[in-house]
């Protein structure tokens, strides 16, 4: 059941593997893979699949999956979750469980996970947590859920207090990105998607983010070879990261690039106002800043950014939530260690790192920055 | 933060090791351990403590820990769950993690799980949840989660369709049994924690099942020394079983002697109905009966253990919920495979095997020894 019994050997499909010993998993990248029955063979035979889907993804995609599943699975269930990171909370997640209690589904058990993050952060969630945990598949269908959340084993729901609060470190056992499902995608969530392949470059590889410039206009018109290539090098960016550090206990906060002053405005606007995307561009802008202001990276690199980000359409300024409801919101991230805020800072171009900083710089930072008029 | 660094060294103490690599701990076992600072000097300086415990215990004890554990944490603050099996849900879990959120806990604090059973399992399952991850230590203060539930990393709430079945393998940083608070447990409770004790014999140990059939009134007697043993060699066995399959692959199903029939007790009468031990003991009747029937273990056998239960004042005969509702019920049992009811049945004296069994003797066990009038 290895990731290289994927048995993939078209031209067109890249593989990028997650390399964590017994846990390592491929992820698969390319064209016309949802219907490809060849790549679901690795399955145990007999058993049953349980597709967690959402009403927007399932009349696209949901049949031709499940005909391709039905070719290595004696039974293949599904469950509709509703669209939205605002039902990305235990109600909902209880759907799943009511779902694979119903269907008498057992460990052995496959969760499929067909949607973009939302769906795959509860799937996999659910995936940890039913009968102490089963396999799952993420199958991203949204940009950001491809070049993001769904590598690297982070599942969860959201706290009223705080997002993805209440989760598992679980890792798939494949991704499988197929490319034309993004063709689907609205608009807006395409451009958020960018947000996040934006935040490998001026963390990870600055080469990446120069290629971003120049391939900006072909992205957005959503060019099959910019895109792969986009969605191929945030991948491998990610799973080396995630391979150096599993479980989050060093450099892979340095994925969480935007991500303190981004959770803090969807919890604070309230989940599902701004996309995630959105909010992390917002958070970027404002940790970039804050990272010019402790002269660790130059203004130059901070309006770089800042430009590309708004020649994507995101947000450049965050709202304004007000300072201290920012920073107690922040309090309460992942990172905070005894109650201090821990920040991911752009240390130099391609690189990052995770510090404090002086409350009073990051008040002055977020003062600045807040949006007058919201 | 090694185990060894509890820094026990008082002659009365026992420690029992858990051998799981990075994810080892120690069981440590003796009087007057609570108040006991010492214990808790292996925390992280400056890192906050939270005391889950229920509204029975906390009475009687969370004053003495919190005075110990300030010791060595910045803060420490508690939250009360309702005590019972009925209450091991997700509500009562989501007052855990509202606690965690309002104290502003972060990763680095240690979850303290002071109670039973039911606490140890909902306290484990928030550190495994609560930010993907946290350290807990279980103090168990009822006989069934010194000897069983708080040794190997299970945690899990109920699902309304099955026990369990929503959860995390978690392991403890530690476990500390306080042999003291045993003499507030209710009579009821400790006869149902024997149920536990009971069952290592027939699955692991012949010569601790008959050790036991000689010290049951100074068991039942509540004898300091005899309660050390017994609590002892239950966590060898414990401990041994777990380091050979963390994760329930194989041998580990074999502690689940009684249990496929009891979870379909407990859940067949609603939960609490039937104290946990009460339904396992009724359960391992009906184990040992259904063995004896496949020619596994001889008659004589099973009636030493069903006198012994007896003598335990614990059920030797499962409540009437119908064949069909029974096997309904068990076909949702963690262990099944495909549908098909796995048990864990007695293949001689003090060995298990885990295996299918054909409906019709399971019927024939389940009519036969039904009570009639209930």
């Amino acid at each position: 059941m290895s990731s290289a019994s994927l048995q993939v050997s078209r031209d067109e499909v890249q593989c990028v593997p997650v390399e964590l010993g017994a846990r390592s998993y491929d992820i698969v990248i390319g064209h016309r893979l949802l219907d490809d029955a060849r790549l679901w063979r690795w399955s145990p035979r007999g058993t049953s699949a349980m597709v967690v889907t959402n009403s927007t993804v399932a009349p696209l995609y949901l049949a031709r999956l499940r005909r391709a599943l039905l070719a290595s699975h004696r039974h293949v269930f599904s469950v509709e979750l509703p669209d939205g990171e605002q039902h990305k909370d235990w109600p909902t997640l209880n759907c799943v469980f009511d779902a694979l209690v119903q269907s008498q589904c057992d460990r052995e058990t496959t969760i499929y996970a067909l949607g973009g993050g939302v769906v795959g952060d509860m799937a996999g969630f659910a995936a940890a947590c039913f009968m102490r945990g089963v396999h799952y598949v993420q199958i991203p269908t949204t940009l950001l859920a491809q070049v993001d959340s769904s590598v690297g084993g982070k599942t969860a729901i959201n706290h009223p207090s705080g997002k993805n609060l209440i989760g598992a470190f679980h890792q798939p056992r494949a991704v499988v990105c197929d490319l034309d499902t993004l063709s689907t995608l609205p608009d807006r969530e395409l451009r958020a998607g960018f947000a996040e392949v934006i935040k490998y470059g001026p963390i990870a590889d600055w080469q990446f983010f120069e290629w971003i410039e120049q391939n900006i206009d072909a992205l957005l018109a959503r060019e099959p070879g910019a895109l792969l290539q986009a969605v191929k090098r945030s991948c491998e960016i990610k799973a080396e990261v995630v391979a150096r550090d599993e479980r989050e206990g060093g450099v892979r906060e340095i994925l969480n690039f935007g991500h303190t002053f981004g959770h803090a405005i969807e919890a604070g606007l309230g989940f599902g106002t701004w996309l995630h995307g959105e909010a992390v561009a917002g958070g970027m802008v404002l940790a970039a800043t804050l990272s010019a202001r402790l002269r660790m990276i130059d203004e130059a690199s901070v309006e770089r950014l800042v430009s590309l980000l708004a020649r994507c359409g995101l947000p450049t300024r965050a709202p304004a939530l007000g300072t201290d409801r920012y920073l107690s919101l922040m309090r309460l991230d992942k990172k905070a260690r005894d109650r201090e805020i821990r920040f991911t800072l752009l240390d130099g171009r391609g690189r990052a790192v995770v510090r404090g900083a002086p409350d009073e710089l990051a008040r002055e930072v977020l003062e600045r920055a807040c949006r007058a008029d919201s």
